[in-house]
């Protein structure tokens, strides 16, 4: 009986150690959960950080919104950025529940942040539905079906748009 | 005299016959114009059609909303998607004067639109600043150097979303 309440003291602690997150991944655990449960979108949940304090947070809201861009680290970086009033993130951190999708990939780098946290994997995702892998093979260059027919056009005159930003004198590179 | 008067005419129709774009590209192209001349962004427009009408217009906003995410195709998309309350776009077509980023990409997947048409290629865009080669070689796992560093974390407590998301009865798959 005494071994019992020990083991079971034990098991205790064990749990709690084991449950113990990291603060800003629960923030978005905490996202993806009520975002999921309000029928926003799917269970996923992002957090931005700069020098260990938290900036933005979101969860998934393509249902919501109707927007397919409208991923949550998308949307976290859109809340952190226009809070801030900079697109040069390179000093933070995003928290992202799943590993992100080549769109959100695309996004973090654009916005050039450093560090990327994340929890859940790709194959998580597609197990419950969620499969980007037609998106890797896009832009890898791989797929066996293409979903996106492209077609290129007035490249000739396209250009000069391009030429004229090449002369601009008062241009912000970004 | 006769000679260069004729040649003149060939060319002025010569001329005529090349400037003339698809309209729709032509809206895009005057989209990127706009955008750049009022400072909001890079030179780069987009549209999307549906039944060969018009559903929305956007240019590159980067610089004036400071979100990095604001590129040409993804505003198009939002607004779109928000005009006609949908997030399934499989029925429409983007016209974008620039070839996308992986970003991009990845939005056009999503909304599974199955037409692109594209003006400038990805090189045309390196060769005035805007090089998306970093972010092919990070989702192609080819990248020389890495500008984002990963890193997984409590994916053992994140899985618990994911599981509740497999039960949930009133789901809206997407």
């Amino acid at each position: 009986m005494c071994i019992q309440a020990l083991l079971s003291g034990v098991l205790i602690m064990l749990r709690s150690v084991l449950d113990k997150m990291n603060k800003y991944m629960q923030i978005a655990l905490d996202e993806a959960f009520s975002g999921m449960r309000k029928n926003h979108g799917g269970p996923f949940g992002a957090v931005i950080t700069i020098k260990n304090k938290l900036i933005a947070k979101s969860h998934n809201q393509v249902i919501k919104s109707n927007d397919p861009t409208a991923h949550a680290e998308i949307l976290a970086i859109r809340i952190a950025s226009r809070k801030l009033r900079r697109f040069d993130l390179s000093d933070w951190e995003i928290y992202s529940t799943c590993e992100p999708c080549p769109m959100c990939l695309g996004a973090i780098h654009w916005a050039k942040i450093k560090k990327l946290i994340y929890s859940c994997t790709r194959k998580d995702a597609a197990n419950i539905g969620f499969d980007d892998k037609f998106i890797y093979d896009a832009i890898k260059g791989t797929s066996k079906k293409i979903q996106v027919r492209k077609k290129l056009l007035d490249r000739n005159l396209c250009i000069k748009a391009f030429k004229e930003w090449q002369n601009k004198e008062d241009k912000v590179s970004y």
